[in-house]
């Protein structure tokens, strides 16, 4: 590789991914663990037959019954021209990026947090602005945030809530100090915001007040559809007419779209699945703390604990018990995935096991 | 959106793509007109069932399966480390601009030829270099390209053959002059290689030779899945690797890999059609040559013709007769695609009522 004329800074870089490993119980990609039912398994297969007569035929360009679809289940009086989708949240934050980022101008978020949003603006040839989060759950502090923010001027500023890989939410009004304080565009990425705890308002609630305001989100966790790749955001129109500047024509295939539009009609048994996973969660942290473990409150479907003196012997010895969890975010913490019952059952053995040997 | 923080060089730009009109008879995208089988939908609907099962966890990040399937489809014995699939051509184009373009860098093409290739360098922030094809059939010189290489130095060369909107493909002995003058990337862009005459080899003969030449294709056109979103490249392994640094991860659907695996399966149905297909053109080109039209030698599934003092007016005209062909490339030709023989005989009606008064 080494012979490409390959661009300067992508040199020596590795790939991003977490190692795909097979492994009875895989808890490191905050996947539901949870399949669709046989009865959406037959509505995509019927839906996708219908489909296929006319796959020979570009998709719909826009879009137009999958954003309805998606604005009806965000609601908020949010409608269709308020809504754009994409092959996954990472599609979504890549055309943010191309559109507001971009060679001479920076995004800043706060860390630890998703990886892929200082990956994805070096690919769009942004600069990374990195800024930090602090306390025991990692929260960001509002008058440290908007000082960062008012000193550096960042072009497109990345809010997490609930955080990945810590997990906890943010107060909506620390979402709403940083969009007054911000020059350009804030990103909540609410990859997880389906799992948040109960009283947490999502950012959805600020965006008739910022016109510069985007929300984030995915089909991926909590409609359980990470195989399909279905990412969209909520924004002003404007924002949406924006991308459309960036965005490859027909980026969205047409089974993806009838996919998507499917698994929406069946929100309500995949919102039932949301529900026993945030107990499991609750449960999971209870647990974890009863046996000494540092853990930061979750509002998503994993949960980051510790402390370890030496993570990554745990995270082997883990992998030894047939256990993958990820070894993420701060230095002496591990992140886990909650999963079904049994997968926790198997989780909880494996950490008795192991950790009396590193702590 | 005048008021939102966008990116300078966007600013006054309108969304690329055709009008979405929804007509009798729509020739205006190179659509293949003849959908999937019924045996090859029911063949889709059984496997993405299959796939459903498993959506609620990530896709095979490297599509290990599909890639071993497109080598074997394309032959000269390529295997799955020489090939890589994306969302379509549009974004194989755009992996290769993120990698190879950018800041700083340029992209040269020889015009008129697809007009993605100048947008998807923009939005890579990769300066774009246009050069000229002459002659009748808007061919490209092989003195004058390679000189135009030696002078400009670009990043990447694109040179699309068969040409879109030309139609004529490119000798191979031009494409290896090119490759031989390039100091960086050469993309043949092949997205309509399967329609090309007899006798004229594709660009993979010359992989073995060249390391970085880069040949793209895509399922939308030979393969009548324009819906599903397929494209795909085959190049040295090292290219393939180097876009393993800006690819987003998970970028392809489960569903996507595993319906184009499913079209594969089929590919010898479909080469019947392709074979039907290019009859049709090649009596298309006849009659119109016949009826004094000028038309560009084509080797694609559509046919640039003229001339026409005013090619509006006639695009215009032949819409009222519920024909939608293609405004684009040369001032005073039109674009139509090769349709079913029904779509043709309304075409060449269309164009005999209107054209009387528009020579």
């Amino acid at each position: 590789m080494e012979d490409l004329p390959l661009r300067d800074d992508l040199r020596g870089r590795s790939p991003y991914g977490a190692p795909q490993l097979d492994v009875p119980v895989a808890l490191n990609t905050n996947e539901n663990p949870y399949p669709p039912s046989p009865a959406l398994a037959s509505a995509l297969a019927r839906n996708v037959e219908e489909a296929a007569a006319g796959l020979n035929r570009y998709p719909d360009r826009d879009a137009t019954r999958l954003r309805a679809a998606l604005a009806d289940y965000l609601g908020h009086g949010l409608d269709g021209t308020r809504v754009w989708a994409a092959n996954g949240s990472n599609e979504i934050l890549q055309q943010i990026l191309q559109a507001f980022g971009g060679p001479g101008r920076t995004a800043m978020g706060f860390e630890p947090s998703y990886s892929m949003h200082p990956v994805i603006s070096r690919v769009t040839c942004t600069d990374w602005l990195p800024a930090e989060r602090s306390g025991r759950d990692f929260g960001i502090d509002p008058q440290a945030a908007v000082e960062a923010v008012r000193r550096h001027r960042p072009d497109v500023v990345f809010l997490t809530s609930p955080n990945n890989p810590t997990g906890t939410a943010l107060p909506v009004e620390t979402i709403a100090a940083v969009a007054e304080a911000a020059p350009g565009m804030v990103v909540v990425d609410e990859a997880y915001a389906e799992f948040r705890r109960e009283g947490t308002p999502s950012a959805l609630t600020l965006l008739e007040e910022y016109p510069r305001l985007i929300v984030s989100r995915t089909m991926s966790k909590a409609f359980a559809l990470a195989g399909a790749r279905v990412g969209y955001l909520a924004a002003a129109p404007a924002v949406v007419d924006a991308l459309q500047l960036v965005r490859l024509p027909y980026h969205l295939s047409a089974v993806t779209q009838v996919v998507a539009a499917t698994a929406l009609e069946f929100a309500d048994e995949l919102q039932s699945q949301v529900k026993q996973l945030r107990q499991e969660r609750d449960a999971l942290v209870e647990w974890l703390r009863s046996h000494g473990f540092t853990v930061a409150e979750s509002d998503a479907n994993f949960v980051l604990f510790g402390d370890f003196a030496d993570r990554s012997a745990v995270f082997a010895a883990m992998l030894e018990h047939g256990v993958l969890v990820r070894e993420v975010g701060p230095p002496h913490m591990l992140r886990v995935t909650v999963g079904t019952p049994e997968e926790m059952s198997a989780f909880r053995d494996a950490l008795m096991q192991v950790s009396a040997d590193h702590r």
